[in-house]
């Protein structure tokens, strides 16, 4: 997969795209990553790549010259006809999800255009973006960390990335219910102790013990989940228990 | 605002720390940063921060014993006896969301818990922590971007970070509405040409055009947004020819 970023800010991703996984991708030739200042593309001296919005109004508006040209630069760098998947970060796009994540995964070369409290050319949204994604209701300073967020999904997604010794515990969410509770040496810390059932030995014991803590930390914190989960009559009594203590 | 980071991986943080709005709040002494790697405060010679399961099962665990000590260090550094919040980045957690960043704008002392693809021991949970947040429902490599994000979002709340100049062309959600679209020069850029009314130097044309565009925008992509918002008889008249066409 190749991974191109537009931003006016490449340094932010430094840190985050040669650490860990990202770094790990990338040895690997999973994944290529090209991080460009869309500055180098416009076509004033001065570099400069916003202006005054038409209509007048606070702010400035990125303008569509640089965007186009940089991005029709990318596109015929690849040799094959494909037209890559073109994502702009805005608070206005669609929600984020892992649905997502594992569509964008299934493509060979991605762009992210990352602005930075301006707005964009409307014509850049109409001709350029194929994706307008939000990572969530906040507003952050610039699409760069979204950007981030949605590459460190993907590329965690790539065969042969992740190792067997990265595999999270346990994927929330896999299981239809939340993780139970984990707990780890020693078995009294401060005068903290570990449950009784983890330490007997006993794996029917330990398997209950963590079916039912599943359950209850479900219904306590993401009870919509319960609602298209099979429970058994058991896991239904225990959560009448919870509903009446 | 001082803000302390646990991590495994602090190289993550530099370059979105070190640049633009994060790297200016800490210039203008808005902020401190402190990012730790808490395999320094682990108590075996190994730095050794994670061990196996209790009960058995794949992947690691996060031992109670560096984050108890690492924030228990960074709490004693502040002179007053106020308690940080301290937040763990987790799947199972809170969503974010901007009134939450709000809340968190107005406190002292914030320290950010990363994990990294490990479970946490339930004490940590239990004992340590005052805020569990995820930034959305999608898997991560870590709780590193998820600090990211929560950090960009908080430290720009914080009095004399944005400039005039980094304010944004309208905030999205703060009308109710969506924004409408945006355009700068040139008006004809490779044949795409900037709506007539924008270009007309008719206040009250500019006016109508935004308005209808920024409600249409939010039929399109929102509509749930609507709902709660007082639609004139015009207005009104304008979704109705939407929905038949």
């Amino acid at each position: 997969m190749k991974i191109d970023v537009l931003s006016l800010f490449p340094k932010m991703f430094e840190g985050v795209l040669g650490e860990s996984i990202l770094k790990k991708a990338k040895e690997k030739n999973a994944v290529e990553y090209n991080v460009i200042n869309f500055r180098e593309f416009a076509d004033n001296k001065h570099g400069q790549v916003d202006d005054y919005p038409y209509g007048g109004g606070a702010g400035m508006v990125l303008k569509p010259q640089p965007i186009f040209d940089a991005v029709d630069h990318l596109t015929n760098q690849t040799e094959d006809n494909q037209k890559p998947r073109v994502v702009l970060l805005c608070p206005q796009g669609e929600r984020y999800t892992q649905s997502k994540a594992e569509e964008l995964s299934k493509e060979d070369h991605l762009i992210f255009i990352c602005g930075h409290y301006e707005g964009y050319d409307e014509r850049i949204r109409e001709h350029v973006i194929t994706d307008e994604i939000s990572i969530g209701d906040f507003v952050l300073t610039g699409g760069e960390l979204g950007a981030m967020v949605i590459i460190d999904s993907v590329v965690r997604l790539l065969p042969g990335v992740l190792g067997n010794e990265d595999s999270p515990v346990l994927d929330s969410f896999s299981s239809g219910l939340l993780e139970h509770p984990h707990y780890t040496r020693p078995a009294d810390f401060r005068g903290l102790k570990v449950p009784p059932e983890l330490i007997s030995g006993n794996h029917k014991v330990i398997e209950e013990w963590r079916q039912k803590e599943s359950i209850r930390r479900t219904y306590e914190r993401r009870p919509d989940l319960l609602e298209n989960y099979p429970l058994n009559d058991q896991q239904k009594s225990w959560i009448e228990k919870w509903r009446n203590s």
